[in-house]
C-alpha cells in the first residue's frame, strides 16, 4: 500500500488558494447553496464564500452559474447544445428534432440518471422541485421558447417537454411494452408529427 | 381514556374467521404479495394463505384481484370507470375526453398521491416498476386499447398516457409556470386536439 503525502493543510481562516480538493469542496458548497436557495437564489459569490475561496476561482474552475449547476448536479450534457439541436433547422420538422434529441439524451442511462434523481427528489421535497422548476424554465426551456414566435409559446414548449418526459418515464422507468422496446426512430416517427402541432399556430 | 376490549386472539394455526383487524391484515398481506410477485404473479389464494384466511373471505371483503390491488395501494378511483369515461362517446373527441378525464383525476391531490408514491418507488425499485408496469398495461390501458381498431394501438395509447403523465408531473410535481396555473379546460383545449392524432390512422 502506498501513502500519498500531501502538504499540511493551511489552517488560515478566510480565502484560500485552490488545492487538490478545492474543486470537490466547491461542488459540495454548490449543491448546498442550490439546494437551499434554488437555482435563481444561488450565486457564485455565495458558493465561493461557503467554500472559502475567491469567486474568480469558482469561475476559473467551472465557468458560469449554469455550468457550475450542471457540474454540481452531475448532469452530463449541455442544455444549450440540446436546445440548439432542436431549434436549428426548418420549423416544420422541429417536433421531429425535439423528439429525436430528447430520446437520444434520455436513451443514455448515464445522462438520464441525474435527471431521474432530481425528479425523484422533487416528488417529495419542495426545495428539489423548486430547483428543477427554476432550472428547467430559466435554462432549458427558455432557449427554445425565445426562438419561437407563437402565442402561448411557454405553455406549448412545456406541453412538448411534458410529453417527452412522460415518454421517458414510461419507456425507461416503468418500462411498459411495446413502448420500452420500439426503436428511437419508430418513436420519433410517431411522436414527432404529433408534437409538431404545438409548434404551429 | 377508554380502552376497547377485544376477545383474546385465537392462537390456532391455520385458517381463521374474519376478526376486527382481518381486513387490515389482508391488505398488509396483499401489499407484500403484490410487491414480491408483481401484479400478474400475485393471487387471491396466496394472499389468503399469507393472512391465514379463506380465499372466499378475501373475495367477500375486497372482490376481485384488481379491486384488492386498488384497496392495498390505496388508489381511490376505479380504472374501469376512468376508461369508460374516455371510450364512451364519439371517436373524434376521444383525445379531449382522455385529457379531461386524466386531468380531473390527477387534479385531486388525494387521487394522485398514491400514484406518485408508486411512481417514485418505481424510480428506484425494479419490483415497484414491475408492479406499476403490469397494472398499467393489464388493467388501465387494456380497457382503452381493446376498444380501438387501429394499427399499433397499444403503442398509441401508451403515447397518450405518456403525454398526460408528463403533464401531471410538470403541473403538480415540478409546478412549472404557466403550465401549473392554467385551467384544466385551457389544457384540455390545447392538448386534446394534439393527442387526438394518436387515435387517428
Amino acid at each position: 500500500m502506498s501513502v500519498t503525502r500531501r502538504p499540511a493543510r493551511r489552517r488560515r481562516v478566510g480565502r484560500r488558494p485552490g488545492g487538490p480538493d478545492t474543486r470537490g469542496e466547491i461542488l459540495v458548497a454548490a449543491r448546498t447553496e442550490f439546494g437551499e436557495r434554488g437555482y435563481d437564489g444561488a450565486s457564485i459569490r455565495a458558493i465561493a464564500a461557503r467554500s472559502r475561496v475567491d469567486p474568480a476561482l469558482v469561475h476559473h474552475y467551472f465557468g458560469t452559474k449554469e455550468q457550475l449547476f450542471l457540474a454540481a448536479m452531475e448532469i452530463p450534457f449541455v442544455p444549450s447544445e440540446i436546445a440548439a439541436q432542436i431549434v436549428t433547422g426548418p420549423i416544420d420538422s422541429i417536433g421531429e428534432r425535439a423528439a429525436r434529441t430528447f430520446l437520444a439524451t434520455w436513451g443514455d442511462p448515464v445522462k438520464r440518471a441525474p435527471f431521474l434523481a432530481l425528479l425523484r427528489s422533487a416528488m417529495t421535497h419542495e426545495t428539489a422541485a423548486a430547483l428543477l422548476r427554476q432550472f428547467a424554465s430559466r435554462v432549458m426551456l427558455a432557449r427554445v421558447v425565445e426562438r419561437l414566435e407563437l402565442p402561448d409559446r411557454e405553455l406549448r414548449v412545456e406541453a412538448v417537454v411534458s410529453h417527452l418526459l412522460g415518454v421517458a418515464i414510461m419507456r425507461y422507468v416503468v418500462k411498459i411494452e411495446p413502448l420500452a422496446s420500439v426503436s428511437d426512430e419508430e418513436l420519433v416517427g410517431m411522436i414527432g408529427p404529433v408534437i409538431q402541432r404545438y409548434f404551429e399556430d
